[in-house]
């Protein structure tokens, strides 16, 4: 599984134009229980994957996208959009999922509920904010491996406008703030881009070993 | 290889206890090389991967993880450390990078590298941190997914104190600052976490649909 993986990871490119061909649902359905899988830090999945499918909302986030086209040609766009409210409620929700799923009263994660509540309680809100923020990363990380093992084409988007996507969305009303975002797609026979070399540092340069 | 990639994603969890045997190195060089591969925003990789196999070194690194022996007793210990001076110096090593990997000259990237610092002085010391972290937990859920794909198991942990490992791995001096860091090893057959039900979300809870 290593060669394979590896290759995949080389197969995938951050595609710059779109074929007008659809992936099927049920390929994203697969893609998106994949991402729902994703490490989250104490497990607790501080976010939403918010999927713009209508075409005229597209249209209205494309000004807050620096005219990047993918986010009305793609197949189909992904927004991570980050919890703003990080703590009580939070953990609250969480220790009753736990306590349904594994058939354990709640009170016997009293002490696991409190010990997430004392991290939150130790932070500022802009770290809390920021811990949100990076477990979306890690989604995002764990969306773009395996789209590329189910050779899914994917374009990541960092360079967005946050707050026009969170005003277009309403996310606001749902507690949530734009993350990062990225499009699924097929990559365009003319994309010259998926045959250009992949700039990687050399491992004697990434890797440390102490 | 959607249902491979499911599978895996099912079968990883957070190591609770790592059993004494160690990964092969072939296989955690596998592991480098997919993580590496790793999408980053603008493809910059703005951070290193440090490998601390000193016993001596974990050993101090224990003190700045709350306790969690892991630390010491995991196969591999990888710590992301994110670079700390984003700017000018990095786009410049970066386009220096395409130009020898793709063979063009530099001066044929000085628009994406005018973009680039562009982007970098729009922000503040804060957010060219924060962003720098973020691709290093894009990494880590590349590193989490891959891993899982070749049945090497790991533990992310957030919860550490990175100003203590800054210090015990000297990364001030290499310009760099800890961000998240991941065991890997082989799970131990008494360690019953393996068999908790995973927690996520529903599709209908996690996925909005606009």
């Amino acid at each position: 599984m290593a060669t394979n993986i590896i290759e995949a990871l080389n197969w995938r490119y951050a595609v710059r134009k779109f074929s007008a061909e659809r992936i099927a649902e049920e390929r994203i359905q697969d893609l998106l229980t994949a991402t729902r899988l994703s490490a989250t830090s104490y497990g607790l999945q501080p976010y939403r994957l918010v999927m713009v499918n209508s075409r005229e909302t597209r249209e209205k986030l494309l000004p807050h996208s620096y005219g990047q086209e993918k986010v009305l040609q793609c197949s189909h766009l992904v927004v991570f959009a980050a919890q703003k409210s990080i703590g009580d409620t939070m953990v609250n929700n969480y220790i009753h999922s736990v306590s349904t799923a594994r058939g354990v009263p709640e009170s016997s994660l009293q002490g696991l509920a409190d010990h997430m509540k004392g991290v939150f309680a130790g932070m500022d809100s802009r770290q809390r904010r920021e811990w949100a923020h990076q477990q979306a990363h890690i989604a995002l990380g764990t969306l773009l491996t395996a789209a590329a093992a189910m050779k899914i084409d994917t374009c990541p988007m960092g360079g967005i406008e946050p707050a026009g996507y969170d005003s277009v969305l309403n996310l606001e009303t749902l507690g949530l703030e734009t993350s990062v975002i990225c499009a699924l797609g097929i990559r365009h026979p003319e994309d010259t881009n998926s045959n250009l070399k992949k700039i990687r540092y050399d491992a004697s340069e990434m890797v440390l070993t102490l």
